[in-house]
């Protein structure tokens, strides 16, 4: 017979655990709820420090004001009511590769060069390689549509980490990148909040394959917010009328 | 032209508020990830007692072991490691009205007691009378089929709820239901934790049509989790195999 | 050792069953979509009739152009273009109790009063009743936003089932409510075409709890069209920049 | 202002139209669900031959028993059984890269090749240069794990395209492919089912963005069919149960 082996929730018919521990007298009221994010995926209960960027993170990525997935969740909140999971998971569903994915992308990018550079003598020089390999392919994480002299949350982020001690060679290849990028590129782009998010989370050693699942949590967060907002002041119907007053039918492409 | 009023994220050129303060120097580092949720869904800063038991209901929903929720999530995960977000929303919709329900059933139930009786004298006498007016219909958040002598999580949360000073009417109503339902179904049925959590939230203010939407929350914590430990120790590929190798095919129904 | 049954699809090293028939050999080429969708939820093949009533079903619920659920859909495409499943997934999520729901509501309020009433010696009789039973709620099925002097998909599915020989008691009763209505309510609605859809799908036998999901199944072939149309001339951007540079921010409800 | 432009559904007070058609008169009764699903795709109206090879697609990818997703679907269903658009959105997001997703890499490998060599002079070169290019990568569509000595479904899709004339380069390529293979990989592999659907519904001009949404359009089918069959004869809780029985609670990783 299969067994399934778990060291997350666990219960019998006196007790509850998680991750090892009393539910009730050891997490409940003590663990705070970044913390415990962190702790379910690594396994491994992070230092203060380690939490309080964690949350920076998060709070960094948690709403962006009216975008696709905040619309989308409004929009599906709008026509199933009786369904709040299923106006979360919408919203949920467009944090892909376009809005939310560059977090995951730079993380991945960054660890793919740290790993094969375990030990560099020079960022800057690694940096370099780094850039010209990729060509003409973007580098994820640099650039901004908006935020063009800059992303308020990347020195915010740096400074975070180096408080906490908690720099490590993500964040180090990363500002190389920031630094040494113009002699390639011939302009001067910023390094973007949710890349360095990216970078943040692969420093924290949290597992590179959900590093868009962080994303996620801090948008489940945000999305919320989003739809209490929708219930106090409506604006999804209003979004859909805008559309469908100026909709104009067209013949088919073939016919 | 309409316009679309948010007062969540918000951003310029050179500047990205969240909730009306700059994100980065004033949210960032400073603002807890379960602090910032509270605060994004009801727009209010939470005091650190609020903080606290609110922390404490999402830790004690955030995971519960191998649930359909946490099935479902592996599962889709192994059909489509390239969407971490499929992944998560296939277990956030698993939190309907009979897994993850009974936070939002129970919050919305002694909210509709409690509104209809803002002052009550004498609390026991309006938990009977609810009871009672019940009938033969399920009281929420009364009974468990695991912890049937108690659940540990209940106990904790009064408490917590005590040493804030945040337990309010719904927490009151509850207890008093979970000391008088005896009387009048004739057997003691323990207030189980989900339902326990339901009454916080509506203690602590949070908007009813939504409570679901903080057991989904918590879940999505716990979900990372379940992927981080299946990519560790995968078993969904066994869950799959131990049912597709006991499948019957059976003629159809008619034919 | 627990057996799961099913009649639905199975297979061994050298066949492959569908619903007790060889896949390749007596399925393929031989029965068509909406035939094999109705035979997989009943577990009864169809008649040529009940296919043709059936698939003028999904043809009245396929697309509607820009409703929420088409936007949802084609902004989660952008946000996430990788994953067209999301896009899907998230479009079906709209299909709640307001925008999709008439179907069933119809259906399974139409069914209540046929089971109670199996064989009425007058339908307009039992109408009446039925329309007085509801009081001030709503009957589903009756009104339309748009269409106010009548519903084009109505008669011709009343047309359909009469051509066929498939008009039962639910389109016997919704035809008669048509007709008494107005003594009730002292004004005439329309009987709109999603209603009608679930007075038809109930007269065909086919599941009640899962009404909705034909309008879901209809839609889904409605949101891969939009997704075609979209790749082909794009407008999800378009919208959701009518969103965002109409937003306005304002200062939270408390602070 | 932003217009909006869509060939699919449109209305007016007194007309809907699909297709630039009306939609009563002229689909309803008329236009089975494979060739609107069709239509919807391309806008442009299959032949029957067409509308018969492609509703062979769609049989062959309805239903394949107690697959991941369906086991998902029914979890889901389970948890939220209020909910059927939940329980079909996360069926269906599992039809990623690997359960779904062969379809659509083989489609697309093959038109790459297709296009790149429009009118060869010899299949087999083609595709034994095809093959030999690939290297050590997987050739999608190659192989089955159940089906070792031959999918059923592959000679008859081939045969339904030759009796409808409609068998095109990406058929012809893929037949090469079969033919070719083992003198490269030193073994012979069968042509799998679901790679041969990728290849009919590119030779039938279908996006080739989309073909995924196909196998998701034939799977709503099925996954109905699942959830019906799960209403009449349960199966999902003793999945769950086999599961929870069987568990190990085991220590965290790091501790």
């Amino acid at each position: 017979m299969t067994t399934y082996e778990t060291a997350l929730g666990a219960s019998t018919p006196d007790t509850i655990t998680l991750l090892g521990h009393d539910l009730a007298r050891d997490v409940m009221g003590t663990v705070g709820f970044g913390e415990l994010a962190f702790w379910l995926a690594t396994q491994r209960r992070p230092s203060p420090g380690e939490t309080r960027l964690f949350e920076a993170v998060l709070a960094a990525l948690a709403d962006h004001g009216f975008t696709p997935t905040a619309i989308v969740s409004r929009l599906t909140f709008l026509s199933a009511p009786d369904s709040v999971q299923g106006a979360l998971a919408a919203g949920l569903l467009g944090g892909g590769s376009r809005f939310l994915g560059v977090t995951e992308d730079c993380g991945r990018f960054l660890n793919a060069v740290v790993r094969a550079n375990p030990e560099p003598d020079d960022w800057d020089a690694l940096a370099l390689d780094t850039v010209k390999a990729q060509g003409k392919a973007r580098i994820p994480g640099l650039g901004h549509h908006v935020h063009k002299n800059g992303d308020p949350r990347t020195p915010r982020l740096f400074e975070i980490a180096e408080e906490e001690g908690l720099a490590g060679p993500h964040l180090s290849l990363f500002a190389a990148i920031g630094r040494v990028h113009p002699r390639v590129l011939g302009k001067t782009l910023p390094l973007n909040g949710a890349g360095t998010c990216g970078a943040v989370l692969a420093d924290l050693g949290l597992p590179l394959e959900l590093l868009r699942g962080f994303a996620l949590l801090a948008r489940t967060a945000g999305l919320i917010g989003q739809l209490a907002e929708e219930l106090r002041n409506p604006v999804a119907n209003d979004i859909f009328l805008s559309v469908d007053t100026n909709t104009r039918s067209v013949a088919p492409v073939e016919e």
